[in-house]
């Protein structure tokens, strides 16, 4: 069976609990609080050098790290990875497009508003993160006017890697308002078969975001 | 015949050629000055709405973007990308790596040498940049001390999509000295068989890098 180390609220982790229950392939998961230091641990380091989660574990110990390549992984041969040589390259082309132009924005924004002390100087970047952020959310939004999805014909690995830090880009103060082709690709996200959402940030995020201008 | 569009000096898009050029298979290079705002027209963001290079356009005019998403469209049945499911998804595993850890601070530590105005207020980035950078290249290390490639058991895409920038770190002023591992795979990447390196930078650029502490 497949472990996962995980962080619950991340989005980069919770793509792969979504991608697993959409598989129906069962799984164990070890919650690693990176926010509080347990990615750096000498244990967590021999896991993933780079010292990030999610990280997934065999049972004959090899090991796998980088969210997006874990979703390819898991999904190939099944049906939320294109058959079709030129789809795939473009659901690949969208995932890079995820970690380069939309994660280092969207989910940094949130992380900072929600997992950073209100008096954290990392608050000043928020204003830049969040025009690069838009950007990237203009950039989907184009995309899905004259698309369903993004891992071609189908839904797929390139639609739950951009979900994740999407769905939730509110926490960093990134509004959706101007999306309406991003809103209904959400809503036919989250209406997929076995659709798990990330979980609600704990109390002290919660209050860190409503408190976060 | 494959178009790319893509800046020579540029080491996403110099991936490309050097692949390319170790298939075998033809090309057509149209060049786009990125440092001079040329990914920013009407008719660049119509190849590529995010306004980055490098962009691949088929002949009837598809296009795909992402400079490692195009490297595994390229390299789909070829001897650069690993026939092993395992071995495929470490080395989209190294190359989500190279985008997300190591791009982002060794790429543009040169970028800001070499290709931004002396006086310019970027420059105050470098210091934290080459930080980060150094601590991608120490993961790299840790690797080749027990691994050949990055893509498996040969050369091949992974290792592409990371030689590009870390052969030229020094040109952002991030030094290779500490790195006797990493510094032999570079020398092993040179020796493959159609190996083309990235072009030197112009003297304008040149200037800059020299004249950067």
């Amino acid at each position: 069976m497949i472990t996962v180390h995980g962080f619950s609220p991340s989005g980069n982790c919770h793509k792969l609990r979504l991608l697993l229950e959409q598989l129906g392939e069962p799984y164990r998961w070890v919650e690693v609080d990176s926010s509080q230091g347990q990615t750096r641990t000498p244990q967590f380091l021999a896991l993933n050098p780079n010292g990030k989660v999610p990280v997934i574990e065999l049972d004959d110990g090899r090991t796998l790290s980088e969210s997006n390549a874990i979703l390819y992984y898991l999904a190939e041969g099944s049906r939320f990875l294109p058959a079709d040589r030129w789809q795939r390259a473009q659901a690949l082309s969208w995932m890079n497009f995820e970690q380069y132009s939309h994660e280092p924005y969207v989910a940094v924004a949130r992380f900072i508003a929600g997992w950073t002390p209100l008096d954290s100087p990392r608050r000043a970047e928020l204003p830049a993160l969040r025009e690069r952020g838009h950007r990237a959310l203009a950039v989907m939004e184009q995309h899905l006017r004259t698309h369903d999805w993004f891992s071609g014909d189908d839904y797929g690995i390139a639609d739950i890697a951009l979900f994740a830090y999407t769905d939730v880009a509110g926490h960093g103060g990134i509004d959706l308002q101007a999306y309406p082709a991003l809103r209904a690709w959400l809503a036919r996200v989250r209406a997929t078969e076995r659709f798990v959402a990330l979980p609600e940030p704990d109390a002290q995020a919660a209050q860190r975001i409503a408190q976060t201008a």
